[in-house]
């Protein structure tokens, strides 16, 4: 079968294909683990690393149309779509997150809708789409009312997503990632990018600022719990979705100050003297209209798996990127 | 002020702007009542009946970007978008539905973004919003699962709605109408166009079908209420909306029979007569994933006006529409 992975040149995009090509397969329209002939990594970047001949390197902009006809096409039968502009960067410039997070989503669909044969889409979506009063604890019933540009944008995904399914037109799935934690690389523009960038810098002996207070609860999944929730997502019946095919990820309930205090556990006090705590009132508000935890119950009886500790995630960045730690 | 009505030739276009030309007035940006200097009544076919120097009839596609520029200017204050494609039919043509109910009402806030002046708008969402597993009575809160193209469309309005109003574009409303009873005049593609057919018709003469079964739950707004709810929606301060500008207009809940009850308390048994009662399945399942009953909190302390009776609302229809029992 052939797949196409939209951010495929991005943290996820990439992990997944790799791990895809590890295990070979993915389940079918019958339910049957077919073997993977194709996978098309569509990136405003091209993807690197990969050297493998069922891998095709596609750079587009997905928001094209000749871009995403070429890639698509009635052989696609699975399509990962994690491609978004990030929720500092969508708040920012209101225009270029239409365009990317929903425009390019709704591009993808009506693609797949013409080309008629129904393929598996997993949808990334976001806790972004939460926001405004919210309980301490958000059940999978909780009302939709987003309080950025970018949580908008992926509710209108996840209703498009939804409809298209219902319809019959694909088969498809919305995960609402919890923040996802430890990136490697650079920063981006992500308003959670700090919960990254405050275990990632000082692992590489550089100072990191933490924009937010200690207090503030996160919600994360590490790199290695995405990759198997994405696959896990779309390898499931999609009718067990039930009469809607959005549902919130499992996480790992923690605040700030817990993740600082494993980072210390698993590697020591020096390391953790290189965060720096400055207030941003621009984060603050947006990461503010998040909440800290969930209870998936929906997600758990589908068999999505979440951490188990931050020091796990921890120790699994160290492994996953060989870090010496300095 | 300058006023714009989509869908200015239906029923709710047509008796707001005859409501307004009588006030003369709507509350302006700063809070104030201000003498309503025109109203331009936007559809695909022109308004009729008006004979007032304010009323300007443009005939167009609201999904035109020409057209919207061209009945959309920064001196217009207030917009009323009542324009849709409705329920049955924007089930039965997918692309027309999206179009209308979704291209042209993002439009519409494209425009008003870029006019630059923050007009006030009012949307006119659906109860088709709600869907799937639902309580008896629905709460505010209730989470969005529309299980039709027209409710999911609806839904990515009432999105827009608030992202525009949170960041400044424009100062929306979004008002989800009960099913609108009793209209005048020809049915319509609407799944529930039957909840006027069966006081209507009879009331002309003529027989009905109903499609549904008698204990079949209906929400209900008269006209009147409609107008007058509308036009509350305008006028009273955003900011009392809260983190969502979208809500439940509060409305009258009963059943078919009961509806038919009080026709027949009203007229006599003989016009009751002409009811024939023929199951739809298309309609049933459609209707059957609307709620029938509301917890309108919100609604209500905003200061949203319901109906008192059915009987009211079939009085209120005789009156309004001059009609003579036969």
């Amino acid at each position: 079968m052939q797949v196409l992975i939209t951010g495929g040149a991005g943290l996820l995009g990439a992990r997944l294909a790799r791990e895809l090509l590890k295990r070979g397969t993915l389940t079918n329209a019958q339910g049957e683990q077919t073997p993977i002939t194709r996978i098309t990594l569509l990136d405003v970047v091209p993807a690197r690393g990969f050297d493998d001949p069922r891998i095709q390197i596609v750079t587009g902009d997905i928001a094209d149309e000749k871009v995403i006809d070429s890639v698509l096409t009635p052989q696609t039968q699975s399509i990962f779509h994690l491609a978004a502009i990030v929720s500092g960067q969508a708040e920012a410039d209101f225009e270029l997150g239409m365009r990317i997070n929903f425009d390019a989503t709704r591009l993808i669909l009506e693609r797949a809708r013409k080309n008629g044969n129904c393929p598996r889409v997993v949808f990334t979506s976001s806790v972004a789409v939460f926001g405004g009063d919210l309980p301490a604890v958000v059940p999978d019933a909780q009302v939709l009312t987003p309080q950025s540009s970018y949580g908008a944008q992926k509710v209108m995904g996840e209703l498009l997503v939804n409809d298209y399914s219902r319809k019959g037109f694909i088969d498809g799935r919305a995960l609402r990632m919890p923040t996802v934690c430890v990136r490697p690389g650079a920063p981006n523009k992500a308003a959670s990018s700090f919960a990254s960038g405050i275990i990632r810098e000082p692992l590489n002996g550089a100072e990191a600022i933490c924009p937010v207070a200690p207090e503030t609860p996160m919600w994360l999944l590490s790199p290695r719990h995405a990759i198997e929730s994405l696959i896990h997502g779309h390898d499931i019946d999609g009718s067990l979705f039930g009469s809607s095919r959005a549902l919130s990820l499992p996480g790992l309930a923690t605040t700030v100050s817990e993740m600082v205090a494993a980072l210390e556990r698993v590697v020591g006090a020096e390391v953790v003297k290189r965060i720096r705590w400055q207030p941003d009132p621009a984060i603050i508000r947006i990461v503010n209209t998040w909440p800290g935890n969930f209870a998936t119950v929906r997600g758990d009886a589908l068999g999505f798996q979440r951490d188990a500790s931050f020091d796990d995630i921890v120790r699994g960045y160290i492994e996953d990127e060989s870090i010496r730690v300095v």
